[in-house]
This record gives C-alpha cells, sequence and structure tokens, in this order.
C-alpha cells in the first residue's frame, strides 16, 4: 500500500544488510511512497551483504562508505546530491557495532580502544554525517534526519554492555545537532527507540530471544518489528511531521511506559512456583 | 494535498469551536484525507461557535455532548458508530478548561470544587470516554487515540496554574488505559504535547503572547501551529503508526529539549542591558 | 545512630498506621535525629491503629484530621505551631488510598465517584495541606515538604489502578506548588519514589509478593525498605539539601534505572522452559 | 556545623582545583563531616593550582593523575587505600574539559580527535575509574561514587557544544556501571546534576553570566552554589542514602523542573518592550 507519502523526495539510507535489516525495510517502503534513495554501507558489508540485490530491486545507487570517515561521508553526500539529482530530503542513520561485545569483554572489563571504536561507529558517526551534510549543505531545507536506537539508553539491559552508552551519546546527538540545523536550516532530528527486533545485529545480542519474550509480553501491543519501524519512519521522513525534532520517539508497542504487565508478571511467576512453600507463600533470600 | 491516509476510516472529533481550534483543523484535515467523522462539543459550544458551519463544510454530524457525562459520552459512540455506519478508527480529545484560571484564583488560593471541575472536565473526561467506548466495543481494532496536551505537565509555567496538574493526570491516563486497550483491542492511546497555540482558549492564557515569544525564539523550528499539529495528528491516526502507544510525542519546534537558545538569550539579555554598569558587566542582585 | 541532623527542628507526619508504616519509621527517625513532632491521621485510623504507642513513645501530639478536609488541616497546622512552639521545619505526606482498588473495580470499570476520592485522598491531599499551611504561613522558611509515591506514575503497572494516576498528580502537585512557595518562602517540596513496600497498604496490593521479587531482583541494590526510605527522608528534611526542590526522587535501589537484570530474567527464564522445544529453542506464539 | 556523617569514612575527591572549585567545597566538607581523604588532580593542577594549601588544610594527601590514564588511576586508588588505611567509601568525580570549546570550534565544525578527548576527559574517565576501582576491589561494600553533570545531558544549551555530549554519556556510565558495580558490592554510583556554578571552569562558559542569571530567576529557590553542592554531596556519601543508585539528581533550585517563572517573563519582556507597538501589543516577526 502506497500514499505517495515520500512523493518526489530524495534520501539516503544507511545501514541496510540484508532483509532482516531495518534499514533495508526502511528503503524499500520509502521507494514504495515514491521516494528515490542512495544506499551506503560500509565497503566489506557491500561486498558480502545481499544490499546489491535491493540496489537493483529499488533502482538505487550504492555508495560504500566507513560512516567514521568524513571523507567518505563527503562522498556519500556529494554522490547522492549528483546521483539523485539534488539535495537530500531525508537521511537513516542505522548502524551501531560494539567490539567490546562482539569480544565478549564485560562492562567491567571494557578494552578502552575498543569503547572507543563502539561510540566512533555507532554514535560519532551521526555527528559526522551531520556536519558533512551541513557543511556541504547537503540536506534540503525542512529535511528530516532519523536515528535508530533502543531503550537502554535509559535503562540498563544486561549484557546491552558499552552500546547503551553508545546510545546515549547518540540520542545527546541527535539534541544538540538538531538545535543546530533546526535553526539554520529547518532541518529535523530525531530518534527511534525500537524494539528489540531480530536483525543480524539483534539476533547476537546474548539472550535475545528470551529477551524478546519479554519486551513482547511487556508491551500492550507486541513488539515492533522492522516492518512496523518502516512505517513509522516514513511518517518521520514525510512533510506531515515538520515540527517534531530533538525527540527520542518510542516505537515499542508501549514497552516504555510500562512496570509490569500482567502476562510478563504470569511468566515470570511460573519461575517462582518451585520457590513456594507449602502454603503456596513465597520463599525469598 | 491529501494522501488519503484515512480513506475507509471513522472518527470523532471532540472539541472543535472555531477555526482557531486545533480539533477543527483536525477535523478538516482527517475528511481531506479520506475519513468520515463525527464532531462533538458541549451543547453551549455547539449553540454560539460556528461548528454548525463546519459540519455542513465536511458533511459531518454533530453530537452535542458534556464530555464529562458518561451518558452523553455513549450518546457520542453509539450515534457516531451508527451514522458513520461502522466502529471507531479514531478520537481527538481537545477538551480542557479551568475555572479557577477563569475566575483568577491563584495556584496558592484554589477553590477546591473548582479543581475538581478542571480535574473531571480536562482530564477525567478522557477516561470516561475510553472507558464508555471500551464498554460498547465502539473503537475497532487496531484504531488510534490522541488527546492534546502541553509541556506544562512536565515543567512549570508561571499562570498555567490548576491546569498544569490536569495534563499530567491526562498524560497518566492515557498510558494507564492504553496498557488495557492496547492487549485487549490494539488500541493505542497517545498524548500530543502541542506548542503555545493561539486557539480561543490558548488566547486566554494570562501572558500568552510573551509566552509565545519565548517559545518562537527557544524553538529551533519555530512553534508548531494547529496546521501543523492537524498534520502530526493524522500520521497519529494512520495505519503507519500502529505500534505507537502510551507516549507523549512533543510536537513543539524542539521547544521540550531546548535548554536556553541564542535567539531567545538575545532577546533575554536585551531586558538586563539596564541592568550593567558602566563596563557592561552585569549588576546582580 | 543519630547525627542530630534535625536538632531543634519541629516536623508534622502523615499517615503513621504501625510499625510497618513508612510514616511511623520517619517519626521515629525525625525524633531520634533531634525534631520535635507532630503524628495525625484520620480519626478512624487513630483509634484504631497502634498510633497512640507512638506518640507516647515518642511524646508527640496526635491530631486526628481528614486530609481532604481544609478545616481539620487547618488544625493540624495551628495546632502543631502551637504546641511544638514555632512554625513547621518539615511535613511529610504518606496517604493514599483508592476505594476502586478496594472494591475491585478494574480499571476499564472505574466508578466515577470512587475516583475522585482516589484522587481527592492521594493528591488533592496535599495541595489543601501545602495551601493550607501557606495560608497560616506556618512553615518555616527553608522548610522541606515530602510526599511518598510509586514509580506507577511514570510507568504502567498492572493492577495498581487508579492509585498510578493519582500519583502523577500528586507529583504535579509537588512541581506545581513547589514553585510558588519555593519563590515566596524558600520552602522545598519533593516527592520520593519508593520501592515497593509491605506495608498494610502495600499489601493489599494484588500480587504485591511476586512484584516484590521482581523489583527485588530488578534492582542492583534490592528493595528499599520503609527504614531505608527514613533515612532518605531525614536527609530530604536536613538543611544539606536546601537548593533540591520540584524533584521527584527514586528510592528504590536502582529499579527505576533498569530494563532488565540478569537475575530478573533467569527468574523469568524459568518459567519459560516449558516453552522450549527439544533442542532447547524457545517456542513463541 | 559537622554532623559526623562521614565519621570513619575514606575518599578520593578528583578535580579540586582552587577554592571555587565544587570539588574543593566537597573536599573540605568531606573532612568537616569526620572522614579522611585523598586529593587527586592532573600533574599540571597540581602545579599550578592551590590544591596544595588545600591538601595542608585538610592533612589529605594529594595523588597527581590523569584520569584518562588507567594507569595513574591504578596508583590513585592503591595508594589512597594504603594512605587512608583501608578502602574507600566514597569518590567525587568533578572532571570536565572540551578542547573544542577552548578552541572556539562550535558544534558544526568540531574537531573529531578533539570530541574523542572531550569524551575521554569529561565522561570515559568515570568508567575507567569505576572498572579500575573494581578490579583493584577497592571501594567497599556500601560505598558511594558521585559524578557531575549539568542538565545540558538532557536540554540543549547553545554554546555548551560537545560537553553536552559528554555530560549524556557520563549520567549512561553512571547507570551502566551502577547496575554492575551495585549488584557485586552493593556500591551505588550517581550524577549530581548542579546548577551553573561561577567556578574556574563555569566561568569560561560563553554568555555565563546572563545564563546564570536566567537560572536564577527560573528557579524558584535561585540557583545552588558550590557550597550547596558539597552539601548535597554529603547526604550522597552518608549511610543515609543506601539505597539511591543510577539515579541524576538535579540540585538546581527546581530549575530542570521550570518551563517559565514570572520573573525571568519579566526579565525576558522588558527585552520586548521595544517590539511592542503604539497600543503595548507586541509586534511579531
Amino acid at each position: 500500500m502506497s500514499y505517495n507519502l515520500l512523493k518526489g523526495k530524495r534520501g539516503i539510507v544507511f545501514g541496510a544488510l540484508n532483509n532482516m535489516s531495518i534499514a533495508w525495510k526502511v528503503a524499500e517502503r520509502a521507494v514504495e511512497e515514491g521516494a528515490t534513495i542512495a544506499l551506503t554501507n560500509t565497503p566489506i558489508a557491500v561486498r558480502m551483504g545481499e544490499v546489491q540485490a535491493l540496489s537493483e530491486k529499488l533502482n538505487a545507487p550504492i555508495i560504500p562508505a566507513d560512516a567514521t570517515s568524513v571523507q567518505d561521508l563527503e562522498e556519500v553526500f556529494t554522490k547522492s546530491v549528483e546521483l539523485l539529482g539534488g539535495k537530500i530530503d531525508f537521511v537513516l542513520h542505522s548502524i551501531g557495532m560494539s567490539p567490546n561485545v562482539r569480544k565478549k569483554r564485560t562492562y567491567d572489563d571494557l578494552d578502552y580502544d575498543m569503547l572507543a571504536k563502539t561510540l566512533d561507529i555507532s554514535a560519532v558517526s551521526f555527528h559526522k554525517m551531520l556536519q558533512t551534510a551541513k557543511k556541504l549543505d547537503a540536506i534540503a531545507e525542512g529535511g528530516s534526519v532519523v536515528a535508530l536506537t533502543y531503550v537502554a539508553a535509559q535503562r540498563t539491559f544486561f549484557g546491552y554492555n558499552d552500546m547503551a552508552d553508545a546510545k546515549s551519546l547518540l540520542e545527546s546527538i541527535a539534541r544538540s545537532f538538531g538545535y543546530i540545523y533546526g535553526r539554520e536550516k529547518n532541518v529535523r532530528i530525531n530518534t527511534i527507540s525500537q524494539s528489540p527486533t531480530m536483525t543480524t545485529a539483534g539476533s547476537g545480542v546474548k539472550g535475545i530471544d528470551h529477551l524478546m519474550d519479554f519486551a513482547e509480553k511487556m508491551s500492550p501491543l507486541g513488539n515492533a518489528n522492522a516492518d512496523d519501524c518502516a512505517d513509522y519512519c516514513i511518517t518521520m521522513f514525510s512533510d506531515l511531521t515538520r515540527k517534531v525534532t530533538m525527540q527520542n520517539l518510542y516505537h515499542d508497542g508501549g514497552f516504555s511506559s510500562m512496570g509490569m504487565s500482567l502476562r510478563a508478571m504470569n511468566q515470570y511467576s511460573k519461575g517462582l512456583e518451585e520457590y513456594t512453600d507449602e502454603n503456596g507463600k513465597i520463599i525469598y533470600g
């Protein structure tokens, strides 16, 4: 179903890897809604992934780039403007990676070079993208930029490790740059805080399946999936949300506003049963 | 410009008074986007206001109702379902009034019968609306309900008085009922926290013009107006936001995420000049 | 252990019922820290409860009062000032009750007269207390007022029902009145958001034992108990926190900043085991 | 006035430079309250500053250290435990510096090596401190760690630049590590978000005097100063707050909960007068 919400708009999508990626779905939906887009990911991801197939399907150029390299980002914006035929109306940042998580370093045993990389890849890349775009004046007046984030930026989830700190930094950058880019070019910058999602990245998070079960049972509408997220991104790229900026928008079926649901508690209590005494009273301690 | 975002949907709009009302703009935009709607307001507002003209223009029935009366609300939902030909897909709550503000009672000299009325009209009416709708099963699976609110629910603004407390209560009701209605019927409930807006209600707030100037200069995108708000409401009623619930969504040009902008500070500092000594240094105290 | 933190200070404690009450512990600790205090509760609570024993132990007068009655509150403040020999330095509001919860009305089947009572008793009473005190000028310059609340004001907990809305309203009143009373008399007003606590009130909440187990396992420091809370209240009444106002202070072992702990997830996962297939993979659906 | 709140406790204070420093005041108050402490700052700050005088006055050893160096931090903790005669009960982190701000790079023209330094000095140093302490098991069970922060972590203030992002990161680290250190050693970790303060660091912020005037007039209790902050830190180091962790605690006279005060608006409006027409009506635009 298409509403032509992005008719005539030009966009850049960072981070599409395969058809489980949120960025992949956003790219598809953006084109469905009438946009022309460019795709970008790291050179290795472009070689290894299925992004070539997406490029062909959507008739969207791929511009390989390391999002931590200002030079590469300059190329992304310059070429995109050239290939798409004008300034960019919307950008999606869907980039995150923690070497500490990959190397199974716990949060109280971080390697600090790796932490610097986590922050650079997952958060500072967003600043680099915005600063580069602004210097090149590559984003059109009234443009919209979205970065994907997770509620771990506000509340601690075991195992999410230094990615939580990276997401906090990312959200702060969205606010800080949102002020500058807003007042000067009416460009809005927001983050969407998405349900845990079974992407290639997500599936690497320890215990993701149990966590997704918990989130599913806590959220009155259940977890939002990648398709849902793509729909939501479309609204944020459209002209209908031109006064929304510097916000962190939860797209999570209600999870972020839940303390405890009956369904999750019932599940939790099943595990408690063995701790009850003969009268059914919980034995703590 | 229409995207047909609400094609085939049925809605109820509470609170349209005249063409400055946000509810009025929402009604117009909803119909533009393909919805059929019913309008409702208090009997006196219907008699005095221009809502009859809107009704005719939009071919939308008016159902006069006191939103604090469960009986009246039952009529609104029952008749709307009947007249619109099916269950309701979206509802806008744009209702608020403080007798204490009207009677110029300050916050440390509230009349408690009036406070009870402020809360009943401006917040509990939302619960009554939702409970009534749910009992009648009048809202369709996947429906969307929005109430308008203001950042005074989070931060104190002089003169906003007991309306701040009413808005906090309103936002809490959105969360509490969002859980129930979400898990049982996939109905989502959110509040939109709008810039100060020069509606008939807004224009009654003491010092609204200076406050709007401050908000305008603080917000990188400037204040959102009633038309902008209508656009944003449309996205929340559409099928593209089906996993967003229990959220308070700031629609304010960035105001809520600002501590101090350069423009607002420049304005503020002008007033300070007379307090500077001959060297241009501020004299405090 | 006493630090004489409240030496020479006069206080009023609302809501002590028995030795499980947080207010009871606060009364005891305040006196230990050198304060003289007055106790107040409803006439029926005074007759039925053990507050008489506390009064004798602490040499603290009891002033029975309905906290929803302005007249009764006037008596509490007037008599307290008289009996304690001067203006009041600190006040604790530990009052909450929901007739809807008592009558087992679910949140989508509230009785609105009962809801009005819930709000009046649990939240508006705080405004009445503050307005009465201010009109009588009964609180000393630099005084400190604390009301107890719960994280359900921010996030929905099944079964907490309309008390969640009352707590949101309570916290809003703390902010709104904190502005007025702060600028005029340097009186600070805060809420303390306490872990679920096994008081007489708490023990009436449905499923409180399972919820307490969950909160205990989520919170890195475990749940805060009534004694801990009393200690924290003492710091807020002392002269060491004179610039803290209009805040909601979580006193909960870290619960409010947790998304998921390993301990809670382990417990949760136990209940999941029966849903795993023969390969140990979770079966959803 | 001393309450012996920290009697027998051992602490480390990072960041005392001169008698305007908050850390300086905290050091003095901690000793007044019965603690023995060690001081640390960068070698250059130790040489240039007046910290030697403080050391003598408080009989507190100085351990020069670069807080971004794990090796130096190991020395701080090892020596402190040795010199103070046991494990550490409390730590203050009062460290922040932005080379971008110093070099007058605007936020849309950041140097990324400098940004990496801002983050390392102002935020990652906190993680390094905590990880080092934990590996050495240098903090006693039930210990308390506080880092100083600013509301710019939540809301954008023009000119605060990349320090805002650093403070967001700092607060996230407090949460993330608070979970780990809490569950394993009952060590609590919080941040205190302080009013703008006329320290040596603060006085370098562009337009700090006007900003302080605005904050003073917005805050019902006025700005909190360094002495006030020291008092508040003492409560957080004491045994009376043992269940408070992973929190960001505003110590700001109410600023963070204000949207607009009458005093600030009056000041703001003075600057508006010249924009009024002959009827006293504001001319916008």
